[in-house]
């Protein structure tokens, strides 16, 4: 039932306010530049803020799974997790993973607008 | 430097498996159908599914913020809440909200595709 044939991968922060969410953006935007972006299919990544300052959603949208597979079998994964503790201990505030599990996604599903259901 | 004027709510939750994960999609793709599609402004809910089972993101976008707040301030937000507390009790699983703070979202930044950043 998936209603596209993308794959994603979703990185799930909490911050502790507007300046390490800011940061935090900044230092993913980076990340994506020198370590993603130019992989075979690679698509986009957005960055969600919340608006009271306390979260970042980053979601990475691959054209298919294979292609994230190839950038993870291809690139080199240590290095860039050093970046990304490197990015995080040089942010001013804290940030909290909020991962579980694998981070890989597909979109299962979409309702789009429509008449209030009011039947079974 | 946000990329886009639309505006977000996020719903996280943690599941115990494929079966609690698919019964979640359509418990909260029936509460959209009900409850939330025909606002003005709501664009789309889509569900984005961990590949291990342990995980849903429904992303629900509107076109603007003042969308967003008409939708809250007219809607029948206890009755909604309330069948969403009984979509979730009937559950064969168990599933757990990962929300923290307010869960509404702003698109700040996006990264698409482009050669690999090697300066500074």
């Amino acid at each position: 039932m998936s209603t596209d044939s993308g794959f994603y991968s979703i990185i799930d922060y909490t911050v502790d306010g507007f300046d390490t969410q800011r940061e935090l953006v900044a230092a993913f935007t980076e990340i994506q530049e020198r370590w993603v972006r130019f992989y075979p299919g690679y698509l986009s990544a957005r960055f969600h803020a919340s608006t009271d300052g306390t979260r970042v959603y980053t979601i990475v949208h691959w054209a298919s799974e294979a292609d994230y597979r190839n950038f993870v079998e291809t690139s080199d994964g240590e290095a860039r997790m050093e970046a990304i503790r490197t990015a995080l201990e040089g942010l001013s505030g804290r940030a909290e993973a909020r991962m579980s599990g694998v981070p890989t996604y597909t979109v299962v599903g979409e309702v789009g607008p429509g008449p209030q259901r009011l039947g079974p």
